[in-house]
C-alpha cells in the first residue's frame, strides 16, 4: 500500500449554479469541480470527503473536507494550485496537513448555518441569489419566542425531510437565533449544532415565517415538535438564503495543523 | 394618430447574465426582456428609450427610461404589472408618467458611475459577480492624487475605446473619488458627471490600478489626457465591477411626476 497523505481543505462557494454538492454523474457538483481540480493537481484520482452535503441552490462560506493526496504538498501549493483550476464560484481558503485519522464528517463537532430572507420591496436581482425574498413584515419577538422551542435537544423529525434515510433524528441546537437588519432590510436567521437533517433549516425557517407574520400561533411550534411528523410544520423553503457558515472540530486536530 | 402616453422607468438590474443594455437579435438583453414584458402587458410593441446603454456585465442600481404607452395605467400598476412579468435579474423600482417631451438619455442632467475593486485574498466567490478581483495593495493617497486631474471637463479621448462613434470627446466629471472599505476589502471608486464615453470608467480606473501600485507615476495621467490618444491610457478593465448607480433629471420632470 503506498503512503497516503491526508489534508484537511476548507472552501467557500456560491451554490447557485451547483446542483448541490455531492458528486453527480452529469451534473455540475462542487464534489465533482473539486475532484477535477485535485486529479489535475496531483495526476491520479482523489476522493473528497466532506463534512457534509449542501443541497442545489445552497451556499457555504466555509465548508470542510478531506483528502488523501499520493505525496507530500505544502499547504498554500495546495491552496494556491487548486484557486487557479477551480471555477471561480468555488475557492479554497485554507489547506492544511492532518493525522490519517481526521475525518471531516465524523470528526466535525458543531455545524453553523445562517439563512437569509429580504423583506424589502421590490425585489433586488443583487439579492436574489443569496436571500428569499419575503415582503412581508415579521415580529422580531414571536420568531425568537418561536426560535426558542429548538433550542437543545430534540427530536426533529417534523422539521426533516421524509427522504431523510437516517433513523436517529435526535439533534441538539446549541443556538437559534435572529437578527433584523433594517439597512440591508433582512431578517438573519442563525442555527448553531451537532448536526442537522436534511432539509431541517429550511423547514424550521419555513414554518418561522408562518409564526413572524402570524399565520400561525407560536406555541404550535411546541406542538410540532411532539407530533414527530413532517406534514405538521411549514413548507420546505427556497436553497438561496441558506449558508453553511462553518463546521468547528476539536482543538487536537487543530493543534495538529499549527504544528506542520 | 392615436394618443400614447409617456412613463419615466427606473430598473436595477444584476447585467452579469446579459448581453448589455441594447436590444440585440438573438442575445438576451436588458432593453430586450423589458420591451418583451411591456408589449405583454400593452398587448401592442413597446420601444423603450434607455439614458445610456451598459456593456455586457455592467450592472445598474438605478437605470432610467422613457415608453410611450397606448393608454393611462396606474404608475403602481406598470411596477407591478412589469414586475411579474420580468426576469428575476431586472427590477422596475419606479414608474411616472411624464410630459410627452420628457426623454430619458437628453434630459439626463448627471450619471453617477461606481467600481468596485476587490483587494481580498483568496478570491471570494460572492463578490465574484459585482467587483474587480485585484489582490494588490493600492495607495488610496496615489489614486486620490490621480482622480484629482480627471476633475472638470476634459477631452477624454485617450480613455475612450476607440471604438466610440461620438466626435466631441469632452465631458465634465463633478465628482472623481475613492474610498478604501476595509470591511469589505474593496477600493470603491465614484464618478459624476455631465456624461460619460464608451469604455471611459473602466480605462480610467484601469490606468489607476496602475497608479495605485506603483506601475505607473501618478503624474502620467496629465500627459495621458493631453495626449488624446487611447494607446497611452491603461487597460479596459472587466464590467463585473461597474454599477450605473443613478441617472440625474431636472426639477421640472420631478415636479411633474410628483404632480400625478
Amino acid at each position: 500500500m503506498t503512503e497516503k497523505f491526508r489534508y484537511h481543505i476548507t472552501v467557500a462557494y456560491d451554490g447557485t449554479d451547483f446542483a448541490g454538492f455531492q458528486r453527480q454523474p452529469t451534473a455540475r457538483t462542487v464534489q465533482g469541480e473539486l475532484e477535477r481540480a485535485l486529479a489535475e493537481m496531483v495526476k491520479e484520482q482523489v476522493t473528497v470527503f466532506g463534512a457534509g452535503r449542501t443541497d442545489s441552490g445552497v451556499h457555504a462560506l466555509r465548508q470542510s473536507l478531506h483528502v488523501d493526496l499520493p505525496f507530500k504538498i505544502d499547504a498554500d501549493g495546495i491552496k494556491a494550485g487548486l484557486n487557479t483550476l477551480l471555477p471561480k464560484d468555488i475557492v479554497v481558503q485554507s489547506a492544511a496537513r492532518v493525522p490519517q485519522n481526521f475525518h471531516a464528517r465524523y470528526d466535525a463537532k458543531e455545524r453553523t448555518y445562517r439563512y437569509r430572507v429580504f423583506y424589502g420591496k421590490p425585489r433586488n436581482p443583487f439579492k436574489e441569489r443569496y436571500t428569499l425574498w419575503h415582503p412581508y413584515g415579521l415580529e422580531v419577538e414571536r420568531l425568537e419566542k418561536g426560535l426558542s422551542y429548538f433550542q437543545g435537544e430534540h427530536d426533529f423529525t417534523s422539521f426533516a425531510s421524509i427522504k431523510t434515510p437516517i433513523e436517529n433524528k435526535v439533534r441538539t441546537l446549541y443556538e437559534a437565533s435572529v437578527v433584523k437588519d433594517a439597512a440591508e432590510e433582512e431578517y438573519i436567521f442563525t442555527f448553531c449544532g451537532s448536526g442537522f437533517l436534511y432539509n431541517m433549516v429550511r423547514i424550521i425557517v419555513g414554518t418561522l415565517l408562518e409564526v413572524g407574520d402570524g399565520r400561525r400561533e407560536v406555541d404550535e411550534i411546541e406542538e410540532i415538535l411532539k407530533r414527530r411528523d413532517r406534514s405538521f410544520a411549514g413548507p420546505t423553503i427556497g436553497p438561496s438564503g441558506l449558508f453553511l457558515v462553518d463546521i468547528a472540530y476539536d482543538k487536537n486536530n487543530q493543534s495538529f495543523e499549527e504544528m506542520l
